[in-house]
């Protein structure tokens, strides 16, 4: 397994590709797997068709992230085929996994209340996944999430409903990704810079990351260039201890703020 | 240049990697070009990094879509990038263009209100785009829009602020839009249904699409599967005659209104 801590998310699912939805779960992923220590690296967004899913598995698996994250295509519809595409793509055979199965039967049981039901062959699809994988307990919803390993890639594959997504994440996932990452930690620092423009701004920035090259510095000018601009300057750090993450941002912060007083402009720490 | 109407959106910034940011552009464009009657393929959000950019311009050109939309990445700091990528993904020269170096000075006039001002090279920046583009009038910002047409493929490169980046798609980039996908229109109709699970209509939507195969139905649950279940069915079509695709959806409507009817649920097409 790849410890380098860098992770793909692959979204699933034609409204996101006709803008029906917004796609609030990658931004949901990547911050969770950034405040781990993470580093999401790309997010692919495709519609529900199989050979482009296997298609796209395939490629990202390539770039050998320490893990895929797919959202999507777990249920029990004809065009919820995300499982039958990773077992492709592994080259595996799907097949009924006990486990999953009692779990997705546990569900509709609350869902019956007692009632007697069916284990149709739709509900069925929902515990059937590739040979080797492992289901992940789906505490708000009938479709288990499922965990696959691979030589240097993890393959966790979580539905696209947003509270499913979470509940299996923050239940089952986070474990698995903080052993991918190890202990790197991410930390963050705002710097509101008011009075100087984004283009004067620039060789400021350019000078403070060759500084101190281990914070970069991005910045997000708010309220366009005119009158009295204002732009947040986002300084953020990966590093094994948290206290010299800190002490890094604090230096640049510092370093940001001397120049662009020099400049005649004001900066301060946003909270 | 290729007039099969898909369309592949690169959303370039590092805020989108650590989840700072919502990815709404890239959701606003896939709206707009869906109600043109295009089809967007492929989403893919990366950092502000080179040779990340000029690796999967170069993977998405391959797919030769009609055009690849890109946001983000065109204002005056080192993390700005995205026209060097194209440039070097193409291989042609960075050169200020005339007319984008009067787009951007004009913007500053504006900012300066007739006061003396410097075009820096962070300025003179956002008029240095790739040999052969045509720089794309910014009505609300200071970097121009670029589009470059390539054998197979135009690439549209957009700032990341969306207000930017919404003014410069209507303002210019629409009529090229249009013009790849040619009379294709995208139809599409939401059938709301009640009081069946989805487990239990996923047959049923497999019939009403091997039925009418022009129109996809999607299922959305809401309020997963429990009590009272409530499922939106998008219903959509493509197709050069509109009334053809209303008639087509209102077929599939009917159908699957039948057999929810007979299966003991409601359904009805929601406003």
């Amino acid at each position: 397994m790849s410890r380098e801590g860098f992770f793909t998310i692959i979204s699933i699912g034609n409204e996101l590709m006709t803008g029906r939805t917004l796609n609030s779960n990658s931004q949901w992923l990547c911050k969770r797997i950034t405040d781990l220590g993470g580093s999401v690296r790309r997010i692919v967004c495709i519609g529900d068709h199989l050979q482009t899913i296997v298609e796209t598995l395939r490629e990202e698996m390539d770039r050998a992230p320490s893990a895929i994250v797919t959202t999507g295509g777990l249920g029990p519809t004809f065009d919820d085929m995300t499982l039958e595409a990773v077992a492709r793509t592994l080259g595996v055979e799907l097949q009924l996994h006990p486990d999953a199965e009692r779990m997705v039967r546990r569900r509709y049981q609350m869902i019956f209340e007692g009632k007697e039901f069916q284990m149709t062959a739709e509900r069925l699809k929902m515990a059937t996944i590739p040979k080797g994988a492992r289901p992940l307990e789906n505490p708000v919803g009938t479709a288990p999430g499922v965990l696959i390993e691979t030589k240097a890639t993890a393959i966790i594959c979580l539905p696209g409903v947003p509270d499913e997504m979470k509940a299996i994440f923050e239940g089952s996932v986070e474990p698995f990704i903080k052993g991918y990452i190890g202990d790197l930690r991410f930390a963050e620092l705002n710097l509101e810079v008011f009075d100087i423009m984004e283009s004067t701004l620039a060789p400021v920035i350019r000078e403070a990351v060759s500084k101190i090259p281990q914070v970069y510095v991005k910045s997000h000018p708010l309220g366009s260039e005119h009158g009295q601009p204002r732009i947040v300057l986002n300084l953020s750090c990966r590093s094994a201890e948290g206290d010299e993450a800190k002490a890094l941002l604090h230096r640049s912060a510092a370093y940001l703020t001397d120049r662009v007083t020099a400049l005649g402009g004001r900066a301060r720490v946003a909270q």
